[in-house]
């Protein structure tokens, strides 16, 4: 296997569904409701994230910014973001999430409004190239003969 | 990155399962049994969303139209849609949504059919190309030596 | 949007987790505990299915064999598999999913052993490439200038 | 459809959450809480994998090293971990899985530290290129005349 056949993440992801619990049974932190954004950085430099959440009848509120450390994982619950604002519960929103390097994400919510709690998880929706992608715009270098995909200029 | 890499979601998506508990336990809206369709719709550009409904035992039933507007998500049930006909509740069907912009689909079900409520979630499954794809059917623009992988007229 | 960008699916499947849980609390057949192959077929014609399932400590069991309709979803219990033979409870496995045309797979497990139900769903893998994938093998028809990807022979 | 439209899955897979709950109720294996890492063999030789973890606090711990035999599927609980050293409970990670074939990567948990259990699911990350996809290196065949999305040396 080549290097151009592994990476390691992409560089943006979305979560469509977003949405904090408004109350909670069960001992903190653990059994509290929350939805979380758990990242994965295998890189050897640390990856600046930025996450933007939209919502359904204002406008995107955002950057929230974080760091996920080289060779570390990250479980950054949406409970906790206070910078530019904190989060409002009972809310529907959605996340798209930046980094300057590539990462892995997975969203997971945990849900204990009733007596037992319930738990989801998904990975998120990659939105940019992983690394293995011959990109659209990707320029021919033959020497005038044709540019696959794109009109010549 | 360049634009080529980034995208903003897909235009055609597919959900293969859906269901509608028929009965609830706990206060409603949060805690009434409901199937969501979550959108996010990142362009600046509102998205004329169209959502099929696949049965098992008749004709697709839609479009259900609906828009999720520029620069925000929605959180739509399927319990709230009306036209052409309510989504029956018992009753497993699919789903196909189709928009005119780019956006991300996630799917999600609340059950509160017994004491305690279950959530369950899942990216819904992208059938269109995303924007670093290079489409199998791209012509080819060189000057007559070589047409990849379509054959020459 | 050309045809070349949207598709109806995958051909191959996979669900790398399976179990159908032992027991049951509730009325059935909406809360006896299954393991669903949820499946939508959008083309005009009908979808030959073949499943085979893989276990921990003996060779493969199939092909099950299914049909989904044309315009049709089918939400498949693998409780209700019979032939070759039943799938047995509380036993864990893995399942590939066969089509002859294209489809789109959902997994969805309800889990009654307690009190309460819980449930959990994902899009299942697709193993074989989407309509706008360009496949690795695709041949060149140039004129003897080239061959992209593999090598000459 | 041809071989090089099918594939067996990817070689190298990732986790972004990981978290074994520190507590149980009701009868074990079944309904200890746990989390899993199915991976699917389908493949004619065993496949040889390494489970690398990602901590929040310290560096990556691995290779934990597993066979999944061929044509086989194997539902490996992180709770049976050992060696380099056992996987803490309550504490936050990541996983990155990789083989030396492909196999197919499913994450799920059990949690049942309340009254009833509750699960989640979701097929793995694949971070490395499937089968039909043509690799962003691909060197060109050509006779001097072009090397698409690569540079000339």
């Amino acid at each position: 296997m080549t290097l151009s056949t592994l990476h390691t993440g992409s560089r943006r992801w979305a979560l469509a569904e977003g949405y904090i619990p408004s109350w909670s049974n069960g001992p903190e932190p653990e059994l509290e409701s929350h939805e979380t954004c758990c990242m994965l950085n295998t890189n050897d430099e640390d990856a600046a994230v930025t996450l933007t959440l939209y919502f359904e009848d204002r406008e995107p509120v955002g950057p929230y910014q974080v760091t996920v450390p080289a060779r570390r994982s990250l479980h950054l619950r949406f409970n906790d973001l206070k910078e530019p604002e904190a989060v409002p519960r009972g809310v529907a929103f959605a996340t798209v999430i930046d980094s300057d390097r590539p990462i892995v994400v997975q969203h997971t919510r945990l849900d204990s409004r009733q007596a037992a709690n319930s738990i989801m998880t998904t990975i998120a929706h990659p939105l940019s190239a992983p690394g293995w992608a011959r990109p659209r715009s990707g320029r021919c270098r033959c020497r005038g003969v044709h540019t696959p995909d794109t009109p010549r200029a």
